[in-house]
């Protein structure tokens, strides 16, 4: 079982650096080893290999088994949770923008 | 404008922690003073102020002018564009319920 806040607090963690939402983003295309993901980022293996391990331990991605190529895959259910968290306070924002909206006309 | 990646990191920084999520979720029933929101938890008024604090310089409440009582108020700009981000990832958490859908059939 999911422990809510435990693991809200670490999924929230891991998402708060670009370089890991850029790795995430760069998987949702498809799974991708350290070698494919370092490449556009133009930083170390090394420091593509400890963002994974945090998004790893996370569980916001998971590794293949392949000792060599270990590539990486988007695990949906920490970021389900969390938009689920998120999605409890939409009134706030479609309140701005429906503010935003009548500033407008 | 937003800075998307800085203000995201903030925003999923300052969410990383239980006793924020918290605060937040009293604050979606109305705005509270810090001592009604010090009361539910059993922290410190410091404590409580020192989490605001994060929440206030990450845009996610705004807090009334009133020097002694300053009402903290949900603001829901930085919450919708965390949410935003997320959505981008639906389809891998959609398809983890497809699975376990799949599973218990």
């Amino acid at each position: 079982m999911i422990n809510q806040a435990d693991d809200l607090s670490v999924t929230f963690a891991a998402l708060a650096d670009p370089t890991r939402r850029a790795i995430l983003a760069r998987l949702k295309h498809g799974d991708a080893t350290v070698k494919e993901l370092a490449a556009p980022f133009k930083i170390s293996l090394q420091a593509v290999s400890k963002h994974l391990k945090v998004l790893e331990k996370a569980g916001l991605i998971t590794r293949g088994k392949d000792r060599q190529l270990r590539p990486s895959k988007i695990q949906g259910d920490a970021l389900g949770a969390a938009a689920g968290w998120l999605e409890e306070y939409r009134s706030f924002w479609d309140e701005s923008f429906d503010r935003l909206g009548e500033h407008l006309r």
